[in-house]
């Protein structure tokens, strides 16, 4: 713009940013292992974070795409573990006007979680009920939600359409997520080891809600 | 808990996690050339991202702590440029009930992004006005962010009492980061090189907010 004076020399238009950025990601990352709609969910990950190295430790069942983006156009729910997570979500991109849903600050969490024994983010999944059918869910804070998730499956809850699993950190993320990627009855994709994180699970869903890349 | 069926085996009880994540990062990071008080900052920070590795990136300055204890125990607000990293501030670990603001989605944005002619994450920062005075502020998310407040202060802005200098990735972050490390003029903490993100900015107000590990 004429007649700005700053000593900050960048680069100020949204477009460019994001258009330098994902060339830079797909110069520097090996996304030689992936489909082409694969990596176009590994290169937001990997924006998300900063980081082309997360690259080797994204997996992805082999119709995860395809299932989360017939589910997402058919207008299914898209389920968060964390509130940060569902803020993460670019509500334009999502293709049906899908709704984004968060329950850990449900009133009734707090005495659920006493009384199954878990954390609350676990207990708050308990209050998705019918919705987690066929639902796109996003875990990015809590391996134990994680786990819970599983194992509401295993006792006859309604199955999800896809699982994002990217808890993160130093308890239970790495065995979280080690548990998802065994279950060959769910599709998924997950991050491997410590890393994860609300910013990665939400740049995932947004990803995966539309090829506009 | 007795008549619990599960495959899975893992800890279910959120302070024994929580405390079992500190002592892991406490006994893999170098914290050595922080102080106590630092530490305390650094292991959140580490814990948000799940490295270990990060901690030779974080740089504070001198006072950063002590700066923003007093500010958030006077009631400061905590502005943010992201709404990830508004929702990931813990309230309860606010000591004096402070405001958490994030104007991104202010309707005025748009309009204000096309007159200054900068991104709609700068933009939203000329709607703090006279809160910026003395409050914390966290850059999560966007380079443009950064260094669009900094140009504010050279501009006459009110002065924050600290800027944590976190956003992520690949345009811009490093150099705006940079920017703000070089200013002896502002309390500060950043997270060099690409990686930062509103789980980091977020875990640094939480950390910053109480001295309760």
């Amino acid at each position: 713009m004429s007649g700005r004076t700053s000593r900050y020399d960048y680069i100020r238009e949204g477009a460019a940013i994001y258009a330098r950025s994902f060339a830079t990601i797909r110069a520097e990352a090996d996304l030689s292992r992936f489909t082409s709609e694969q990596a176009q969910i590994a290169v937001r990950i990997i924006h998300a974070c900063g980081m082309v190295d997360v690259a080797p430790f994204v997996h992805m069942s082999s119709d995860l795409v395809s299932s989360a983006r017939a589910a997402l156009r058919a207008g299914c729910p898209v389920l968060c573990d964390s509130e940060m997570v569902a803020h993460g979500v670019t509500r334009a991109r999502l293709p049906a006007d899908n709704q984004v849903l968060c329950t850990l600050r449900d009133p009734r969490v707090p005495d659920l979680a006493q009384k199954i024994g878990n954390t609350r983010s676990a207990a708050a999944l308990d209050l998705w009920g019918p919705l987690l059918d066929g639902a796109v869910v996003a875990i990015g804070n809590a391996p134990t939600a994680l786990f819970h998730l599983l194992e509401m499956i295993d006792a006859g809850a309604p199955r999800p359409a896809v699982i994002i699993g990217m808890p993160v950190g130093f308890v239970g993320a790495v065995e979280s997520k080690d548990a998802l990627a065994e279950r060959d009855d769910l599709e998924h994709i997950i991050v491997r080891g410590r890393l994860g994180g609300s910013a990665m699970a939400a740049a995932t869903i947004n990803a995966l809600a539309s090829e506009t890349e």
